[in-house]
């Protein structure tokens, strides 16, 4: 049996056609611009779907499930989205509209087998049926742009009664901060994503010490710094960089305490690229977390570990919208 | 049918004969410090259970379940007490014992009906009920010495791995606070406990405008500081007061808004003696987490309010105690 996942994105909407092994075997994309209004877009995605579906001489019979992770505010009751920033899309029906195109071009049956979920979500039920965890309760936080990701308890996702929990990344860790880059003053995010690690390395370039830096060496200018420069550098010790790390990963370690503080997950999954390079950082982190937080007299804590499934996968989008039928509603 | 609650105390454990109204209709207590081993507690529990029913004339078949919240973290699928701090217990095999003693005083059936929780889960778990909330999901947080509480999600209390869960005063609000009071830097209890908010008004009575505050002229010294006069002087509307209170509302709403952005319940409830005076600050605090908060464009957020069951009653440690097994374990 084969599944279909779609990924809508603000720029790209991703099909693909996933075996039991959880492989994409058939993709296809359109470009968002393309499909500038609700009605374009379920048309065009309902056409793709019949476009894979035939190429791979599939019949409806043998696709288990449709499933949809969008960039926003999914109501699954309704299965309207109520709002999704990248889309422009507000109040849309999108779910109902979808499996009316669906109908007509595959046919009923998958247009009934079809559902959908917020993108994060969707990740992280991939990443939870990928990384085969077999846990009570599980906590994925992703460190990207911002920080998100996503809290399955019993099997099921927690959705929060609108639909918008697990917004790690506006848990603020210090309430007197003096600057606010994302959506809440002293937000985790602004301490713990990739954009904040990055904003921190380039903040400890310019200062006095920081002017020694080898990450100069590694950038024509300070803009050019990212991610992939930076862990080289302090993969070659350069001073500045390790500790602009070992700050990270100290603000790192005092979000996951606060999380785990209130949620005691059996496992906290870490995610986004930057956990490429949790060699560097994941030890400090741990070490952390478990001088601060309230259980520690057991040998059942969290454990705290680097996502193993397909969380940082290119098609985890894909794969995380094709699997989400696998949990309860 | 009726049921018995036991709350296990520090100093006291109280034991009651609930009714189906949740009304103690009789009532027992042994001094903690009489029963300092395990072994002898159990015996005296078991014995002031067969005396409470003997008194009523019950038969064991009239006694629906028997339920004891310890102050401590109680593990469920051992019946021991891993921790418990104020009862120097340490992997004590409690509930085994406990119903090894109710057999013997009063049968086998009921000693079968016997469950046992943390003491702040069963509070929570006794305001859900009593307090007739229906929904998905609730959050009671209980504002007193330190901040506590327990989060119920889809009928079932959330223990975390190692029941350590809804930890809410360990939440670090203030990753650079430069004092620290409780369990951890910059905790929430710090701030927004019932102990914080003394020390608060006590911090802003010694400053320069505090020394002319109308709390001044209700203690003979700033020690007997209590809630009751702190918040006359607010409804007298002493600057210093009512400043106070204001910081402390915002504190409050600043932990409030981290907990709805992580777990989104369609119910938060505050208790707590201080929450007596929450028409001083309840407004507030509302009106701030809904700035805040991420979701706030939906008829459909956090219904935020004062408990409204029996988390404030002298005996919601027994009511809650009596009503665990109401949820599923």
């Amino acid at each position: 049996m084969y599944r279909v996942g779609i990924d809508v994105g603000g720029t790209n909407i991703a099909i693909g056609l996933v075996d039991e092994n959880y492989e994409i075997i058939e993709k296809a994309g359109i470009q968002t611009a393309d499909a500038s209004t609700p009605e374009q877009m379920v048309k065009e995605i309902a056409a793709k779907v019949k476009e894979i579906l035939d190429k791979k001489g599939l019949s409806e019979a043998e696709v288990e499930a449709i499933g949809v992770g969008v960039p926003g505010t999914a109501e699954l009751d309704t299965g309207k989205i109520l709002y999704a920033n990248n889309l422009d899309y507000e109040n849309v029906p999108f779910l109902p509209m979808l499996k009316e195109e669906l109908a007509k071009k595959v046919g009923q049956n998958l247009a009934d087998k079809t559902s959908f979920e917020n993108d994060a979500n969707a990740a992280a039920i991939g990443e939870y049926i990928t990384g085969g965890y077999d846990v009570p309760s599980f906590v994925m936080v992703t460190l990207g742009t911002g920080v998100g990701g996503g809290i399955i308890i019993n099997g099921k996702v927690l959705r929060g009664c609108n639909y918008a929990a697990a917004e790690f990344g506006l848990m603020t860790i210090n309430v007197d901060a003096s600057e606010n880059y994302c959506g809440r003053r002293g937000g985790f995010e602004d301490y713990a994503s990739a954009t904040a690690l990055i904003r921190q390395a380039k903040e400890a370039m310019q200062s006095e010490n920081g002017r020694k830096s080898a990450l100069w060496s590694k950038v024509g200018s300070i803009e050019e710094l990212d991610g992939k420069k930076f862990f080289e550098a302090v993969r070659e010790k350069d001073a500045t960089a390790v500790e602009v790390l070992d700050r990270f990963s100290d603000y790192l370690a005092e979000g996951l305490t606060n999380v785990i503080n209130l949620l005691q997950p059996d496992v906290l999954v870490l995610s986004g690229g930057i956990t490429r390079a949790a060699d560097l950082f994941l030890d400090r982190v741990k070490a952390k977390v478990s001088r601060d937080v309230y259980s520690r007299a057991s040998n059942r804590n969290t454990q705290i570990m680097v996502a193993r499934g397909i969380a940082d996968a290119g098609d985890v989008g894909i794969i995380g919208a094709a699997l989400i039928d696998k949990l309860e509603a």
